[in-house]
């Protein structure tokens, strides 16, 4: 079976570095061509990485690969739709707005960027979870005349807090959320990202706009299509978030007070996160690891630095679930997600795989 | 007027070095008396300090004083309540347990361990809160037929949450509170503290005991003495916490979602902690700060690197005070405290200054 | 007396917040003036530090003090010398260029900016090591045309060298020097500075241009005003070094192997680090430290957070004073020296209060 | 083929847990027994790891694997030689004087413990340096009586310092090298190893014994067996060294100065150590990495957190090769090497992997 072709657009910045390394050695999809600004088009990929004084700003733990290192770059604007199969996408949003629409006429993007997430026609894939929320994109592509689509992934802080309330909702139902944050700083990226000198011996209490798309989108993932496939119904739960900056490299922390739709016990909730198969066409993805939701019994667990490279950042690791006295049915519990892996790159690729084994890609 | 005299029992700890430098140039408490451990009686503190691998172990930021380097340190055991006027505790609380009563026998006990924070008989003062609590001494006296008493300090991190929902009950009344941690690695001490690589890019989910702590210590010190001076009716505010420990060495930030008694908007919460004074005794005492809760309008603080010395650290710093759209008159804002001075000794040297207030001490 | 009035260009940088805490409350010196870039210009300097998203970008741990942040900003270019004594420049060297030259015709400029220090007939004053550079100054003036002249601050690496060298210089001879440093991030300032991902469970071997600054100033330092007063005649120590950015965020470390030109022991080394003086002009200025140099006994110190702050910064710490096995006459040893202190706004500052002394300055 | 048994002492430190990731999957190495404290003793293995207050005390990222975890664990007194076919031992130095000769009258034991380091009859293994002082171990035998033998790892400071040089020495000689180096907290372990108060926002200069380790270590690794296979002669190089600790969690940094015994240019060094292959019997073992040493381009390389993984962490990486102006034929650099991997159980993985290829072990 000949491999599907993919075009990288964003390739040189941090979020695109994540999607060369989650694509390496990728058994069906082919990293056939790299996009970036016009400044680094007709560079080798290893020399657009490289800054004015000598840097190579490859900044993964993977090591980049000569193949990788050798592509020729193109400039954004001039990738060919034809040329390729799909577009993975990891530019920021306000390029995402003028780039994916371009591509998406002809073939289907799956973007990281947040431009088009809120849109009536556009889905918040996260695989297990809402695989039905697929034939959205039919509807996207009837309303914009488009032959590809664009299917943007959730913010990184969002996917590991519907992953653990999927089975809550499943079971329980769930009225509503507060939750605290402790995120990685990679998530803001290198240009410039956090500084060092405000995170060093810190915590930054407030990312701009975090707190919104958290809330928002929630609602969104955990939501339902309507019956005839052109909008979703949010779900109603209510979600209240703070979203913090911590001096931690890569994995979210999340501090979760749920107010369940009835009565549980910590066994009960316990249990349901680990059950939890997710959507069956999620289930043997080459990306999907054994299970979404690992629980673990060691109080002092889960851990970013311990816990985010398990199955290759793909799984949420949850621990500390205990009652709360407050809410009604109240439940509380701490979460730890990849942010750049399961929560982006590595989600898109996720979702790709998703939606060729549903048929709409490729 | 003479000094009133005081001894500091486990002076070589963290804890306690945080006292001696609370207590320099101090206007009318003198450190007249330095216990610890019989292994460093008979030394001098700056020898007591001195481990074997040839470090001296003194690690707070202002240089230990030629004065106090030379005092004779005498055991714990040893102490002589007659040679003093009062005592400070920074032991630890199973030596608390058997130390601080012998001495309390005839003086006054201001201490930082929890052995008897929650004795029907101890009341747990935080000077601007509660100074109406400290009469309960007199039956704690009465009950156990002392002529001194012992006051303990709340946990550190109960300090700066019981602080800002102060002025919030007295306006608007507070029915729950859900709070998330985010504390720094100073309060764990130095035998051996939080190690380093368990918290360099990382977070740690779990303190042992700490959210039991917080939740019982907070409806403690919000509640109420009753008429007959007998014992405190707790507030019945309900309280659920996750704590959590991340890589900041001083300076406890919360994150908290608050439901109050009745309708306010987040103008009238952020006044009400800025016009908040305290109790009346307690605003003129040396180391009270001018302001007890400074709001920031700047969503990125307050940050405990920046605000955690503001005032010597005798400060609460709010901000990000917003609407919480889940909880019943709900409102959610971030706090940091100091953890070792306002939190800790210097909490305890202002409670001193209470007490004597109020005639209470010496 | 009148104080003299100095305006500070570069002011809502990193650099020029550090110019505004050293000079609160100085007894000559009076903050008559901020300038920064137009887009601050007509601004008070509290809204020019405030940024698109609300942050108000003052980052040190001195609060702004409300004067200070009532000042009006004006833009570099239309500083006018006529209103002010001197000048503190706090911009990046590219500026620097432009713009301390147009000042010194007609008033002091004393920079912590590189632009000029390579200059023949432009001194690196630290004062107690070479106040006889001064005069210089003269030189400056009759080749330039200028009643003002340019007076740059060392690279803040080559700070804490050379106080250390001098004592030795004065006893023993030096006559080379290998030196790593392991520097804060502070010195990169904050746009954008070391970023975190790059800093944070890591070091970053390399600082650009860094090494190079350190070897020609250390000589120059260490050097000799020619008879006839018109250039200095560098030092010939042999200077090699290996400059690494680690994480901390105040305070360079620098670990020292040094040939002295006689024989010595390790007592003698100490003694003659502990005796030195400095500069008799140096030794009384308002922002001299009791001691240039502390040494450590404490084989643990000197530690970057330990003791970066004893006396304001402006103190050299040193210890692990050992012979060394492999130079000729060699020894080694290890400092911290603060860098945005003594290494930078507040040596400029001292510069001033001794310049002033010598007649020099008002 | 079966493969050897192996028991492994030490098993629950940081050190003993990371030979059991080492041998995972390994070709001709079984893990057999592990063996720990008598408080651990017939505890399944992730028993023993279970800490009073429920923490699993599995510190790195690889998982435990559930074979591992239900092992029984024995007392170190109670292991029985006949059991196995060689012992590796991850204990302290002063339990390894005890406990490693007992097994050693009958079984190999390799070891990262300091306790027989610098024996006359005992060699220092880097298998691509000195595979030829291997043969030192009949010597071991003969002299002690002994069937099996005791074959220590260098610390780790000196490992990667020893494989940078021994290119050089073979090209150009070396007479003298001065090191500086900036050290993982891995090293110091857990118990307490460093804390986190002693090494956040700071540097620690000073590490008790560990630069007497280097100087020493370094001279036997590079010296040779004399004629008659008794013992060792030093190398005649002369070394200086000042190590410290910094905030990174794995992967030691050293910036060296090395003077040559003849005249090179930078691109020799670099050549030297870019085609180092290394003992021939050293090159195609299991642990062995592609390559000894990578010399990067990149001025801003190697940094631990981006180099330390590379190639299992076997490989060492260098950069910032220059010319020295101060000593003889002088050249500088850093390298980075993975202290626990390289440096510990990996490099004694490595070590028993020659030994068998050698005809020495099993």
């Amino acid at each position: 079976m000949a491999k599907l072709r993919a075009v990288l657009i964003g390739a040189t910045g941090l979020a695109g570095q994540q999607f060369i390394a989650g694509l390496k050695n990728h058994p069906f999809i082919e990293l056939a061509g790299l996009a970036a600004s016009p400044r680094s088009a007709g560079k080798t990929y290893a020399e657009a990485l490289r800054t004015a004084n000598g840097m190579t700003a490859w900044f993964i733990s993977e090591p980049l690969s000569p193949s990788v290192a050798g592509m020729k770059v193109i400039s954004g604007d001039a990738v060919q739709a034809k040329d390729f199969d799909l577009a993975f996408s990891a530019v920021e949003a306000d390029v995402a707005r003028e780039l994916e629409p371009r591509l998406a006429r002809d073939i289907p993007v799956i973007s990281a960027a947040s431009a088009f997430r809120y849109d009536d026609d556009v889905p918040l894939l996260i695989p297990p979870i809402n695989a039905a929320h697929a034939p959205l994109i039919r509807e996207q592509q009837k309303r914009r005349g488009w032959k590809g689509f664009i299917a943007p992934m959730p913010n990184c802080t969002t996917t590991g807090l519907a992953i653990t309330l999927a089975p809550l909702i499943e079971r329980f139902g769930v009225k509503a959320v507060l939750m605290t944050s402790l995120q990685a700083i990679s998530g803001a990226g290198r240009s410039p990202g956090v500084i060092g000198m405000d995170i060093l011996d810190n915590v930054i209490p407030y990312i701009p706009k975090e707190e919104g798309k958290v809330e928002v989108e929630t609602k969104k993932i955990l939501g339902a299509l309507r019956p005839d496939g052109s909008a979703l119904s949010p779900h109603d739960v209510r979600v209240s978030c703070t979203c913090t900056r911590v001096a931690v490299l890569e994995g979210h922390t999340e501090s979760v007070f749920v107010s369940l739709g009835k009565k549980a016990s910590v066994e009960e909730v316990v249990q349901a996160m680990r059950e939890w198969k997710g959507v069956e066409v999620s289930r043997d993805l080459p990306s999907a690891p054994p299970h979404w939701i690992h629980v673990h019994d060691d109080p002092f667990r889960p851990q970013p630095r311990l816990d985010r490279d398990v199955y290759g950042g793909m799984n949420t690791s949850v621990g500390r679930v205990r009652e709360d006295g407050v809410l009604e049915n109240g439940f509380k519990y701490v979460l730890v997600s990849h942010n750049t892996k399961m929560g982006a790159a590595c989600g898109a690729i996720l979702a790709a795989e998703m939606l060729r084994a549903q048929g709409l890609l490729g």
